[in-house]
């Protein structure tokens, strides 16, 4: 059973563990809204049951799913996927999923932030969000695991810890004027520390251009362990990436993490640009109050958006000259985890990736 | 994770185990439909709460409830009760909710069976009822819990098992034109033996007296231990329910049950007769097809239809002279257990009580 506790994280001991601590499983929302899936979902559907099922290979996976889709994702999934009704809005439960802290004991309990579609009615990315928010305390009620409920808007996606104190965040997603415009800076930070239980906070500057979410660090920059983090990277100096990631950069090289070390930054050469095709634009159905969906759009592709399983890591591929290379630094920088790609061209006409649609749950071990 | 097997219980060496089997827990569905439950469902949802509140004591409580209700639902029941999202047409997980089968080892698995809300497009009680036929492979999904799918009709409240290789039913219920018209009694007897694991079947004529789930026997005669039932009787020979309880003693004292026990009937004086009040009646939406709640209509009252847990007996009563007697029966019967009454006539107005708006998940030990 859940109980909603009216402490903080921090103050009872729990901090957020890094991606690659032990996972009792994962949890996805399952696609289909039309006026943002094209095709009504079903690429989509294909790509989220590929993702599923390599996580699935090392840890229990659950897909929460509206009551429509039911039938349909219990038949798309395999067995080894279990299927639960969940009303939502969309299928990014990185984001609107909570967020598990342990703490020494391995205790798992889960924070359940406000979410309001990345920027609410000033630049959030549909409405309404009610059945998106409510995601959080639904996945603990169903796991019997107890709530902190954060009065502060936050999207899991915005965030990445090494487990050992340290956090990183962008600046151009947490002071963005859509999610908390009430708290400066350094309240922000407090209310990290709280509920993450971290103790350094590192800011960089934007994430990668054009991402829907104000540049979320889960597509961006990541620990791939303590003292190291990867890096989306260009080394085109002409393409407005290359300011963000050198930006970036520069923060990280004269970062002291938690543990006062220096960060180590692997640099990973994006896709692309990836562009939205015509046919996959008129796949899309056009709704008011919906980001639209339009040919030419250049799409905030990322290998670092990727998924760290118990045994698997799991990395989208783009059918592009630069999958190789991210293959390869995967391949070192997550042994002896195996490296499973899956195709993350329908994930990214979306709005984001492999890593926005997971939300991996620690076994606190 | 749940696999849905092609074979049946029986063969695979289960079988369903008695309701004072330990349990793991017991699921409930939240009541809201306003063509059912008066006054929007209000009133049901409290008596509803009682009695989860009363099982929480001594076993895990889940209440699946809709999307429109799950903030409602999550509010009025005590945080030891666990709630999730789950669609439903109404709130009868005995008849739409898994049978769950034991073996030797302790596993269990659960029978989800066809459900057509008491007899279909012939006599069933509302139409569509798609949602809660989907609720046996949800709930064994969340579990879990590996899955027969019987394509035969049958509610839980229409069986009753000893544990021991003995069942009981009524012919009005299983023999009814609504669920399984091109099956024989012998076809319908051999479905029974192969999900339940039972050996002998007693075929009771009827049930209660206006039941609208035609007649089912948990509303009228159900084990309290091997070769010994429950029977609601009257004592009142012009009241129509005399000749069903007397027709029913009959065969009980003709019967022999599976371990070759002749069978000891305690008799349970039926409540009032109860009858919708004009107050009452005035409560409730009118739909065309729904069965409609109408003034001084006679209303099935039975204190057979309990909930046995792991240490308590839940035991609806009426503010009724024969309240009493119910209690001191049950308390003689089931002791050690401790008998929680709770207020029935809520749950009766919607059509059944305790027993029909719970099902017990066994542990297997």
């Amino acid at each position: 059973m859940t109980h909603t506790l009216a402490s903080t994280p921090a103050a009872d001991g729990y901090r957020m563990p890094a991606e690659w601590a032990h996972h009792t499983g994962c949890w996805l929302i399952w696609p289909e809204r039309p006026d943002n899936w094209r095709l009504g979902g079903k690429p989509a559907q294909a790509a989220f049951t590929a993702v599923a099922t390599a996580i699935a290979a090392t840890e229990d996976v659950t897909v929460a799913v509206s009551a429509r889709q039911y039938d349909n994702a219990r038949s798309e999934l395999p067995d080894t996927v279990r299927v639960v009704e969940m009303s939502n809005d969309d299928s990014w439960i990185r984001d609107c999923g909570p967020t598990f802290v342990v703490n020494d004991d391995g205790d798992v309990r889960g924070v359940d932030w406000d979410f309001n579609a990345w920027g609410g009615l000033v630049d959030g990315l549909y409405f309404p969000w009610a059945a998106d928010d409510a995601v959080a305390r639904k996945v603990l009620e169903i796991e019997g695991i107890d709530r902190y409920k954060a009065h502060f808007v936050l999207e899991g996606g915005s965030i990445d810890v090494d487990g050992e104190g340290t956090l990183l965040v962008t600046a151009e997603c947490l002071l963005s004027p859509g999610r908390n415009p009430g708290l400066t800076q350094p309240e922000i930070e407090a209310l990290l520390r709280d509920h993450l239980g971290v103790d350094v906070v590192v800011w960089l500057p934007s994430g990668v251009y054009l991402d829907e979410t104000n540049g979320h660090v889960d597509n961006f920059c990541r620990f791939v362990e303590p003292g190291k983090v990867m890096l989306t990277w260009t080394d085109d100096p002409t393409d407005p990436q290359y300011e963000r990631s050198a930006a970036a950069l520069k923060v990280l090289e004269s970062t002291v993490d938690a543990r006062g070390r220096s960060i180590e930054v692997v640099k990973i050469h994006q896709p692309g640009p990836i562009f939205i095709t015509a046919e996959e634009a008129s796949g899309v159905d056009s709704i008011e109050g919906t980001l639209p969906r339009e040919t030419g759009d250049r799409l905030a592709g990322s290998y670092v958006n990727s998924y760290i399983g118990n045994d698997v890591v799991v990395l989208p591929v783009f059918d592009d000259p630069h999958d190789a290379a991210a293959v390869a630094a995967y391949t070192e920088l997550f042994a002896p985890r195996r490296v499973v790609t899956v195709p993350g061209r329908e994930i990214l006409l979306g709005g984001g990736n492999v890593h926005c649609i997971t939300q991996q749950q620690p076994s606190g071990r």
